[in-house]
């Protein structure tokens, strides 16, 4: 008998009737033999709904308050589905993370686990029983408080649990039928990948493909955990995210797929005297705002001025923060200006067998030249290549990258029937 | 530095609104320098609507899921309501049951509070914050869940704690000015009650008064802590609830209080054999189907045919459930038939000063007969006389006792102005 943990989001346990179509699946899979763990999330909007009513009262309420009031979300979810098995005839329990043994770190809002202990969740299952688990939220041993993961918390406890109860396969049911090569909104021709690794999912994510989150990938790959991404409203097998141990063979192509992300802005500084350290003194600046940096590009310096321009991209969110902190700094650093440019869109091909093919960066940016499309910045990494565009030219790209690297499909229709989008 | 309890209920934290008045209530209490601990209900309809919620999936959702369902309720309007407090400038902190150490047996829906182990409360107070805790819920050991205390469970945590951590008083806030000498819906004369004793309280209370559960005022008669009843939309004082000490004077008003009751009917079984055992045999019956039994009048049998008549008075809600155990014993007890009657309705008049005064029973009776009203049931404790009247005469019987026990205020308008009812 194997252990499946199955992961529903949000949208999957919207309402009474989603609720009912996810506790039949739940069931089916159970009736077939397996052991089932399930984490779900809040119901459609309540976490937004809740945040709301807090914000209504005060304009930042704190941390430990907040985590206590979100965690409501998952409580209600878990309860009604464990009721609506149990209306099928299944045992189940539901149990929050703290029951279910998740523990991590204080930090409330972004508490990172370090800890699984699921002994009441592994009972459950010897004794036959569905167990249902809390998404999104954990338990501090020294403060003895709840605290919750932040952004895309339900997966991780789902990862995390498979890890801990040594799961088969960990299912991340979706609104979609799995990963794609690109956006199916935007290329129509993109495919469903049948299996990739967990590296190139990483790369993916990172790049702006948003059907798993990073950090999930993360523990998944760190733990060895496989991950199947697959739609909650039919029946197919969707994405198998694996784990190739070192020296197996995997099947790899060349390029995966493609991913483009519109949330990031550049921001440039001007004149930077060209002398050591001062790149350091810069980004030290920017990590004090706690900002994520992507990329980073600096302009070789001309002899002539002997000055530099350094640019790096963001998160739009993160971009105001940032040049209020290097504007403070601006005679220490001694840069002449900042640039920011919120009208960029980030493209990136990730594929693990780059790593052998010579050629991939070429053919790139050839198909992106012939299209027209001006590159502003490049970065690379050893199984992916991005550039910066404008943004308005970046749905263009991911189309004509697509189909230099020949992974549009062959019958369209065919694979675009029934995904449910 | 004494310490106090303010429990809240649901419709006191409806909206945001209505929070921030509470916190700044509960603020002023703490600027005042008591240190303060805080239970609070689920916000307004929120319970109702998760049952709801439940009732949509299953016709009779499992005891433990409801209850991790239930108490999400609080969980949300405790951590509102904290971070409302912090938003002050005061600092406060949130407590599930579970956190609060409210100790129960396993019992989902209906748990009773067996231990109470408030140390994490008291820890915050000691560190100078508030402690919000949610009500009507808590955590049984044996079994590891959560449990909620049924109705009127936020009234008992509130007591329970203030037993616990010794505090000074547990104040109850509602949407009236406190205790009422009869319901000033139909006796426009009435007149709030200033001290009462918890005995007194607790004959009220059974006798249908609302505005305290029996429960927690049990409890509180057990533990000697004193209750103080008012409203949460003013200042004024309410009604206190004392435990005079045995031998301690307490000035008595012969009658405290008259209440009415119209959620009874009653049963009669007709022709019962009248030999011993055989009421033993029919309330052994009727408690084998959890029936709240309250009033019970057995007729003298006749001679000629050696049958009596019993009668009893129960809730509505449960008399199908006794006609249908009744009934199908009838054989082996051997009745002639039942009778049901759920127009009926019950007074009480309540005082602990009936004790040492004849000619309470006399002037009840004489005034509900000088007003027509006929008496079809009668039950006497130490300081409570109630009757079984018709459901449509017992407003007026309620208007003519409490005149006629010169309960009646003098001005009544001075009386109901900004009673916030």
């Amino acid at each position: 008998m194997s252990l499946i943990v199955q992961k529903f989001g949000g949208s999957s346990v919207a309402d009474a009737e989603s609720i009912k179509r996810v506790a039949k699946r739940i069931v089916a899979t159970r009736q077939a033999g397996h052991e089932v763990v399930v984490v779900v999330s809040a119901m459609g909007d309540t976490t937004d709904e809740l945040l709301e009513l807090a914000n209504q009262l005060v304009p930042a309420p704190a941390g430990r308050e907040l985590d206590m009031l979100l965690t409501a979300g998952e409580r209600i979810s878990m309860a009604l589905l464990a009721m609506a098995i149990k209306g099928l005839g299944v045992d189940a329990r539901s149990y929050t993370g703290s029951q279910a043994g998740i523990i991590t770190d204080p930090q409330h809002g972004a508490a990172r686990i370090t800890e699984v202990t699921p002994g009441r969740v592994r009972e459950a299952l010897d004794q036959g029983a569905v167990a249902i688990v809390a998404g999104f939220q954990g338990f501090n041993r020294g403060t003895g408080d709840i605290t919750t993961l932040g952004r895309g918390g339900s997966d991780t406890t789902a990862v995390a649990l498979a890890a801990a109860l040594g799961a088969e396969v960990c299912e991340i049911y979706t609104d979609v039928d799995g990963v794609y090569s690109a956006d199916p909104r935007v290329v129509p021709s993109a495919r469903k990948i049948d299996v990739i690794t967990s590296e190139e999912m990483l790369e993916l994510a990172s790049a702006g493909a948003k059907v798993l989150y990073i950090r999930a990938v993360e523990y998944a790959r760190r733990h060895g955990v496989t991950l199947h991404v697959r739609s909650s409203f039919n029946n197919n097998d969707g994405t198998l995210v694996v784990n190739p141990k070192e020296g197996e063979t995997v099947e790899e192509p060349i390029i995966t797929g493609v991913a483009t992300d519109l949330s990031e802005a550049k921001i440039t500084v001007v004149g930077v005297p060209d002398i050591p350290g001062k790149a350091a003194q810069i980004f030290t600046i920017v990590a004090g705002t706690n900002a994520n940096i992507d990329m980073i590009v600096q302009n070789v310096s001309t002899a002539s001025t002997g000055l530099a321009d350094i640019s790096f991209t963001l998160p739009k969110s993160d971009a105001q923060a940032v040049i209020t902190a290097l504007t403070a700094s601006q005679a220490d650093v001694g840069f002449d200006s900042l640039q920011h440019d919120d009208q960029i869109g980030k493209l990136a091909v990730v594929g693990a067998g780059m790593r052998t093919n010579a050629g991939v960066s070429a053919k790139l940016f050839t198909a992106l030249f012939e299209a027209g499309i001006n590159i502003e910045m490049i970065s690379t990494s050893e199984i992916r290549i991005s550039v910066v565009t404008r943004a308005d030219t970046v749905n263009e790209a991911m189309r004509v990258v697509h189909s230099a690297f020949g992974l549009d499909v062959d019958e369209v229709a065919v694979v675009h029937a029934g995904t449910g989008r």
